[in-house]
């Protein structure tokens, strides 16, 4: 039951459509599901893909559509005609539907708009692309259920037998009042065991009932529908009236492009690179954080250069260096990932910014006293007992911790206050300014103690 | 309508219990979401969050231990006798009650489950305990809606409202046969529409419906509700009878748990550090990354003890170590987080492992090039025109991204083959090596060209 693209199907599926096979198309492929057909056609090159997509369904090529990743969806978009893509748009809910279109240029907007055949559908669709795309209202489909206070449960049933043709899946009954504001929750258990002459307002919820509005940011509606473990919410103009839903599969979306976001800060990738992108495009998004690092790199040598003297004359000084910046990095980092994590699960945080520094302090204090000691005792024993250069280098790295764990700590509480995503800090920034730093602690405490 | 816990409200609160003000907390905080309840018993003490919990009604005050951080749960735990315990086990569903009891000790639990009221609900938990807790098996709960075929839908809204009475949220109903074998699947919009004299067996959906086996892992079916946009999927055994079913809600928690391990492990810590965690705790929790680190440092000081002479000699050498292995360790940790995203997210990959590392290769010249021009160029500037030194670093760079981007390719890659957690790659330990073979590239090069 569970599909798996393999070579071999790939290569029939080919083969087939090399045939021009179409039935082959209508049987075999267009009884999957449309997600499946998305992994499908994203191994197809363009002329594969179209003549695929000529043999669907309606309804099936524009789900898949709409599966596709962007790459390739941009791709193939720009193969279609405004009226091929109208048609395909036609079949799709709100909100898919603008994704699409928001991804044409303006021109192309218009042609396709003015090509589709459902004119309500169109201006439903054309609303929903004034919101921005990262806020609730960006994200929400106007397709939903809704029901008045004052119907009977059967008249409810009739109305939204109606209502639901266009709905593809039904969580919650939504109750607004004849200005369509939101009064309540109607869940769909209870409005099929309720006697069919129960009035509506006599079963719905109306306290604490969750719902955002249509400028909350997408964070923020993950945020709630995460914590309250719910599957769709109401989404609310300023006039709290009902204009849209969101459904949770949109919001793990959300949720997994943030994470994958954040471990790609992490790693210094600034776009999206996936295995299948081209050599180019993955250099060029990988390069800007390598440039920084090689700039940090040439600060460090510049750095290193005012002690020229001390290094030619005692030259074990140099061998510690990269001990001294991967300790500084790997401690600042950790810092900051924690910070990180704990502003994007928004820990409630008595203390404040202080305590939160003196606690990382005290970390750093453990941390560096155990790297310090053994760090001396090392070279105490390499040295045959000669204890200055351990003294140096063990007070060097326990300074380094702490100073790094400390630095690690502000960048990211700093990043956020002046709204930039903090998990940059735990890229190669962090890293690279943890070398330079360290770097010069180090030997301005070799300085200081070989005088 | 958005609930925040403030300084004041959290202080007004625990004035309050300090006062034992019962009503408060019933009327003012036992009319808030369990979700809410929770975040403000995590910032009380142990005595105050008992004090609050023996004045909730007994549903939400289970509810509110269900949403309690494992931490914070273990410890009000230990507070409570099996009695206690039981009487909140007895509330909730039998997957989460079966997550308090999987916490207990053995006696603990045979303790608490002789204690249980409700033996049916006991006996359901029992069995939910030899599940792993990392499998489908492990994540589901036993309250589900189940209808048989050979039903009218008049029948089945009857028989659905007995069994409803415990089952909280109702997406689909599973209809099976007269052995509990899974036949396929009604969505309750469909039930809610049908004509009551309708049968159950012209209704429900049996084609390309999507189930898991409770032996599959939590990742499988994270995976399979992603892909399929489900809001709860059935859980069968291996004779493919119905055994449970899971809810989105509970693999959103694993998709985050998923996304904030890799992104842990990225950053090099070992378990789940927060904020609130203790000083003690988290430096236990980072040390085992840094002492790694710390042994990297060693053995590169070990390397460079080699070249000694060298660079007593030409002290520059030393100035470009830190330049080294930033680049170094920065084009690893690209090469490796995009291993592990594309391992992750199951992208096919029809040319395999040369072809990805060819690839990679071809991005690490294009980045090695540039980057060996720069600081070749730079150093060119610097000395006036003296080449040598130039040479020696571009090149070093040249090579180690190269070795770098492919290293960094390889370790996720045979990592995931020998079944460990590949997102370990892109954390200190990958780093650390590229330090080693950086500098070893790096001197052998410069020892070659000097000579």
């Amino acid at each position: 039951m569970k599909f798996e693209l393999t070579k071999e199907l790939l290569e029939q599926i080919k083969h087939q459509i090399e045939m021009r096979n179409a039935k082959f198309i209508i049987d075999e492929i267009g009884s999957l599901h449309p997600a499946d057909i998305a992994d499908i056609v994203e191994h197809l090159d363009l002329n594969e893909a179209k003549y695929l997509f000529d043999n669907l369904e309606e309804e099936k090529a524009a789900d898949t559509l709409v599966e596709l990743d962007d790459d390739y969806k941009d791709k193939l978009l720009e193969t279609l005609s405004a009226k091929e893509i109208a048609e395909h748009i036609d079949q799709l809910d709100t909100d898919d539907a603008a994704d699409i279109l928001g991804n044409l240029s303006e021109d192309e907007k218009d042609e396709t708009i003015a090509q589709m055949q459902d004119k309500e559908h169109a201006s439903e669709v054309i609303d929903l692309l004034k919101y921005d795309e990262d806020s609730a209202g960006g994200l929400m489909q106007t397709e939903f259920i809704k029901a008045r206070e004052s119907w009977t449960v059967k008249r409810c049933v009739i109305e939204l037998r109606r209502q639901a043709e266009d709905v593809e899946k039904v969580y919650s009954i939504y109750v607004v009042d004849d200005e369509d504001v939101l009064l309540g929750i109607l869940s769909l258990k209870r409005l099929l065991f309720a006697r069919p002459d129960a009035l509506i307002k006599d079963l719905y919820r109306s306290e604490n009932i969750k719902y955002v509005k249509t400028y909350d940011s997408k964070d923020e509606v993950a945020e709630i529908m995460k914590k309250y473990d719910l599957v769709s919410i109401p989404v609310v103009d300023r006039q709290q009236k009902l204009v849209g839903r969101i459904t949770i599969d949109d919001i793990v979306d959300v949720i997994q492009e943030e994470a994958e976001k954040d471990y790609q800060l992490a790693s210094g990738i600034t776009e999206n690179v996936e295995a299948t992108t081209s050599v180019l495009k993955n250099a060029k998004s990988r390069l800007p954080w390598i440039l920084i690092g090689i700039l940090g790199g040439i600060l460090s040598s510049l750095i290193l250069t005012n002690y020229e003297d001390q290094i030619a004359i005692n030259p074990v000084l140099a061998f510690f260096i990269p001990l001294i910046t991967a300790t500084g990095g790997n401690v600042g980092v950790q810092s900051s990932a924690i910070v990180v994590q704990s502003l994007a699960n928004h820990d409630f945080n008595p203390g404040g910014i202080f305590k939160r520094i003196f606690k990382e302090m005290l970390v750093g204090i453990i941390i560096g006293i155990t790297c310090g000691a053994l760090v001396f005792g090392y070279n105490y024993l390499l040295n045959d007992g000669d204890m200055l250069m351990g003294i140096i280098i063990g007070t060097a790295i326990f300074v380094v911790v702490i100073i790094a764990a400390i630095f690690g700590t502000l960048v990211p509480l700093l990043l956020d206050k002046i709204k930039i995503d903090p998990a940059l800090a735990t890229g190669p920034f962090v890293t690279t300014s943890n070398d330079i730093l360290g770097l010069t602690i180090y030997f301005f405490i070799a300085y200081l103690m070989s005088a």
